[in-house]
């Protein structure tokens, strides 16, 4: 592998270890599971879940690999808090969205040339992207990664 | 930047960015909040700065940047789990551990030229490396930082 192919490659890697550890713990969550709070008067699973599925659903125009599949849980999942609005979807659709989604992105973001994760992502401008290199779409992945972990770290805690 | 240098400084400004947020959070830490169990039952606050602290000051050898500041926090905060042994440090001695390992480690992996990353850590041995380039440096720094992530998740919820 060439240097550039290295330093993609484990960044690649590091969405699909995080993502990966996640696909099984949410295929097999009970409905019961999906309304417990991670803690006290926190999140509901079912809450976490969705948002993480409207949060990477949005790296579909952001990294250049097409529409977004489920951008209708926008509303429930990101713009407002847990339990202000009804779930929206059933549990097995939910699943199947956290599916659909990780499974095309992650498709797209394999798939992906080296020196493409250095070029600018669709959420910053021409003249911000000269001035800040560094606001590429490798970082977009590297800070959705840990945003993923994020949560995975709450939701471990209902088990 | 060159190529090698872009990739380097996103995935050393992901960890920085992810250590960072915590800095500032620990240092504000009062002695009930270190008491406190993120969820009903779970490890409380106090372990998991223990715990990272441990873990993160393993990378100085991992990553060839020198020895361990605090090799003896393992044994409380990571063989063991939360409330089986004392914890050995006070208030000021856990910030101040902190304080001391990750602004060293981060130095360090500030100073560290691109393609360093792309080398074998301690952890792996010649042969394996030569089967497995992906087992590098950067493997581990975003392995850290995805872990820095998951227990930061945990930590907000006490808030």
């Amino acid at each position: 592998m060439i240097t550039e192919e290295l330093f993609a490659s484990t960044a690649v890697s590091s969405w699909k270890q995080v993502v990966g550890r996640l696909n099984d713990a949410v295929a097999s969550l009970t409905d019961e599971q999906l309304q417990r709070q991670v803690a006290p008067d926190k999140n509901r699973v079912i809450y976490i879940v969705g948002h993480l599925v409207a949060v990477n659903d949005r790296l579909f125009p952001m990294l250049g690999l097409g529409e977004r599949l489920h951008p209708e849980l926008d509303d429930v999942y990101l713009t407002n808090p847990d339990r202000k609005l009804p779930d929206p979807l059933s549990t097995e659709d939910l699943k199947k969205a956290w599916s659909d989604v990780h499974g095309k992105l992650t498709a797209g973001i394999e798939a992906m040339a080296p020196l493409q994760w250095l070029e600018r992502h669709s959420a910053v401008s021409e003249e911000e992207f000269a001035k800040e290199p560094l606001r590429n779409r490798l970082a977009v992945l590297a800070s959705r990664t840990n945003h993923v972990s994020f949560h995975a770290g709450q939701l471990v805690l209902t088990r």
